[in-house]
């Protein structure tokens, strides 16, 4: 009840930031699923860091070494297994805050936690590096996903004040299904295959409000501080009726698997807090037949009503705090001495973590989806 | 794994609107605490209907039978169970909504996961009624928490567009921890006993706001709308420790027991949703000593760092939606013929469940709490 | 985690025997399964006392009420919630075993686990009693099961020393596939509808040794003393494939929903422990094509290899300790006061509990599989 | 809820017989644990095979590669995972059984399940190989009960039809707590530390049983076929209290873990079996005072009653069947042709498992009662 998730397809994360290596089982995925391991190996990459301006200077080759699970390629029943090696640490950089936590990281949390025995070399097991191995699961969940038709699309709606178009499955505007709505720089254009855009490095609808976004990064980067962001999320192709009523409803279950992904702060589904400003006459999702099929005007519901899915796209949106760490000298106290201390922050971070959070937020939906749909 | 939660202290939830009764089991509740059923009593009164212009006419006398689990008002390790009687009744009035579905209601979802099997009546298992045996469990829980030093309160941040003051457990200024900075009525007076509070029919922070709260919903009621909004609210006295890295997290375990109240659409910890427009310079809570104890000077985290309590207020909000049942004839569909229908609401609703809501909100937090922190 | 099982169909038990009352919640059951409540009240007969000379003298009603879950005697998704009253309660009984524990019962560890605060009256959360909510699940899977062509069928193998003849389907000679061997008093006859023969009060192949078994009891009982006895189980129409590798296999599965019966102190699948005298060439199970399926000649593995039924009925026995309670005086200690003590126990008591048992091996068994079968 | 296990501490394994590795995730142990990996090392050694007569001719270095949760050879927090390597693979051992199962072992069974996608090769998942990562996670749990004074030993009770002598728990004449009365060919001589002869090769009580064990064993390997046996283990140190009502019993627990065991066909606590042959009067385990404590005379209950440990000495058997593969040739069928077939079995295997499976057996008892224990 730690480190894992799921009920018939379970995830088991381990591994710290700079551990030997770390990995994750995944047990309970369907037999017979061929696994296309460049697909895996293209969406690590979305996460992966050191190329480009909001992402940390730390770079890993990141290649998954598959231990068990798959046999020609295929899933063969036993858990999948993977391993990553860290190669590339800097254990000197943690030396000043072994007693001196970080503010607003897990330092002091998991020293109280653990009595003083937690990893503290690069957050240790609250490294944002653990999303390598979910990205991992998940990129495999989205492939077992796909061959049922489900399509799990996200894209970076805002960078502090700077805001990309929203997604069009909400106001119920999006005429594209199947297949969703969020195109990255495509402004809504579907002459594209749309399952690639998760695949974009830094997927916005609005090109434009990209570049805007790229800059503000580098700008608070340029001060040694650090930007937050919004990432907006959209699910297609999951048949109405499943989720269960009360506490294992999807809201709930989709909730407990995105607030695992470090720096999630907020969460909301379809018009989300903005539905508190509503009054029902305007926030009520009518029915209406469409050649047969149930379907509503607007998507107010983000696809789910009494935590089941109604058949429209599930919408959702995950509000990132800016990375804690940023060089600008920052008050904490030695939990020795118990003074206070001026602490300045060395090693290598990321000024943004929302681009590479983009995969991270789809694994942890894919994780769950794939859960709750197997052995419906 | 549907309407049950829980690892240590589990609750599973039983019953629908209109069935014989409904109730809950609570199991792993440590033995010999003293239920005092009075102040259970009072906590499920906050629930009731029927009583104000801005709940339900459905009145139900609510008078817990216990049928287990205590001896000499005393838990015995053995599990407590508790049924109400379903009296109020009036099955005529789903009629007309057997196969045409009220727009955001679980009607037609219930319909396509149950095969038509399920119980309309009154919305069946997914009423809100079923927060009555929920609140009973919170009840329970708070009082055993309460032995541990630990308060949850609450407040209604806003009614529609109408808001009360916000907590200072956010800005760090609260001043009155052991305790609350949330106080009905009180504009943050520290005269009376803070842990009455959540025992206020209509809590706000400012008396004002409060009224201007409810001339709103009556004027929703008049025209036959409805209203959504927001609660806020702080848990005070948790030692810093609690929680687990990744999945079981304590915003992920808070989550899902959130989301599993009626008509919440939108959750957030500590700065929420505005942490993502703020910089990490201005996010991030120094840490200082206060008297020996490691204290921080804002707090935007909510009281969480790395999924784990830092032994500042656990601070979270939750938006809800506007009751979905109004008076004002909607669009929907006949699922047997397939078409299009207007529909009419019968049946007994409230204008808006925000008020009810606020136990509903105390008592999800308090099981997840009392569950993390048994067996610690 | 306690008085609770399962994962898609999940069953929570509750009461206490002196309690106002004692049921279960089952979460999960798929909708739209008609229950037949006659067939449950005949099933529930047959672990009820006070008819025979080898039961308890405590009569009760045990007329379940229907809190929710069904609607026009069908399951409507919701939990199926049902409640027994407790009615002829002599409390007086268990006076002098407050703080003197009764031997081989459950008083002296229900003690120290509660700190003193446990019911003691009746034995408690830890009475036999518990059995009657246990079997009312039992029953509704049954009949869930049976619409799958699922039959499970059980016999008494043996009282105090006293044998029934062993059933066929361990030997392979069970000519009665589908259906099941066991044959209360037919000695092997296929002349009546084999999914009767649970409802027999005193179930065993050989209807001269059930004869010689009563004896046995009601000589037991004219002492003072009580007898134990073997329960044999078989599970006929699962088709091969259900299970899971390791933990979750079925072996596990049903060991821990059987060692939960009061009194059950062994178990053993196929051959169980004979098998450890077996070379291999003589316990293995050849493999045989029989007009397209895949069968063994013998069945020593009770149906299950590598913890995944193979399509052959499953097999397994379950010893049962003789009841801790006896009119003998016996040696005990008083826990307040340190001193050695004798303890006569009043009340009422079963000199063999095993007749009772046979219903509740086969509902312990019953849960387990429409757990694991739904959702396959 | 396949190859996991545990609330607390949870024990994920992964791999297969002849993948490129195998392991277990171990999440949730305390922190701060310091783990003697010499201890484990020399642990493993004992179900490692190719050195002695009765053991597989394979053989594997075995060598544990900790990727994460150990800082300093501590117990960090974060999951302790392991990687075996798999070196010594004769995958054409096992193309003839491709589509031809081998009698009792889970070809077949596994064939089915996964739809023919399963690794055959060494048995794949369901491999005995699988038993090395469990008794991993069984090493470095004991180190952790050893450090609260729980110790759990085992003997080879028989082979065949070759007994030892039983251990004295059961009587109730074992002098030896605390520590335990099997000692590996002791005959029950104290003058060593008992805790090491879970640390012999082949640990019986009786030297000269042993003996004609070993000869049995060779015996059956000489004419091709094989032989079971049973494990008799001893549990010392729990305090009494441990356990919970109905089905989070001790008993059920244990037999979760302990039927996950390969070959394992039954299992009975204190006087299991015998039991059942027993009148109350013989049966029923007095309770007296010893210098304060309450003990019982005899241990027919074997430490536990109502689910719950009691104080005395766990005490439990597993029976094993003969391990299936022998060289002597078997009836089996082409699941592919649907014709019958004579299979001869190559690849290495063990005349007899028991001696192997005596560190698997303390293992599946180890993480069980960790398991329990922690958070108590």
């Amino acid at each position: 009840m730690t480190s894992s998730i799921g009920n018939r397809v379970k995830i088991q994360l381990f591994g710290q930031s700079h551990s030997k290596g770390l990995g994750v089982v995944i047990d309970g995925l369907p037999a017979g699923e061929k696994i296309d391991m460049d697909k895996v190996e293209a969406f690590l990459k979305l996460r992966a860091g050191g190329k480009n301006p909001w992402s940390t200077k730390r770079t890993e080759p990141d290649v998954p070494t598959i231990l068990s699970g798959l046999l020609d390629d295929k899933t063969c029943g036993a858990p999948l297994s993977v391993v990553f090696e860290n190669t590339n640490i800097h254990e000197a950089d943690y030396e000043n805050i072994r007693f001196v936590p970080r503010p607003s990281h897990a330092d002091y949390t998991a020293f109280v936690k653990y009595n003083g025995n937690n990893d503290i070399s690069g957050g240790g097991h609250f490294s944002g590096r653990l999303t390598l191995p979910l990205c991992f699961a998940g990129a495999v969940c989205l492939q077992v996903l796909e061959r049922k038709g489900i399509i799990i699309n996200a894209h970076i709606l805002s960078i502090g004040t700077v805001n990309d178009d929203p997604c069009d499955c909400v106001s119920g505007d999006c005429d594209t299904l199947p297949g969703c709505g969020i195109q990255a720089g495509s402004g809504g254009d579907l002459g594209h295959d749309v399952s690639q855009n998760i695949y974009d490095e830094f997927p916005t609808i609005n090109k434009e409000a990209g570049e805007r976004m790229i800059k503000a990064i580098e700008d608070a980067a340029d001060s040694g501080d650090s930007l937050g962001g919004v990432i907006e999320c959209c699910i297609t192709g999951i048949p109405p009726g499943l989720g269960e009523p009360i506490f294992d409803n999807m809201e709930s279950r989709l909730a407990y698997s995105l607030f695992a992904i470090p720096a999630v702060k907020g969460l909301e589904f379809g018009a989300g807090f903005k539905s508190s400003e509503m009054r029902g006459s305007e926030y009520n999702d009518s029915f209406y037949m469409d050649d047969g099929d149930v379907r509503t005007k607007t998507n107010n519901s983000g696809g789910i009503l009494g935590g089941i899915s109604n058949g429209m796209p599930i919408v959702f949106r995950t509000a990132f705090k800016p990375t804690p760490s940023i060089s600008i000298p920052q008050q904490s106290v030695d939990l020795l001495s118990g003074d206070d201390e001026t602490l300045e922050i060395k090693g290598r971070h990321d000024p943004c973590i929302v681009p590479r959070a983009v995969p991270c937020v789809v694994s942890a939906a894919a994780i769950v989806i794939l859960d709750m749909i197997t052995g419906e």
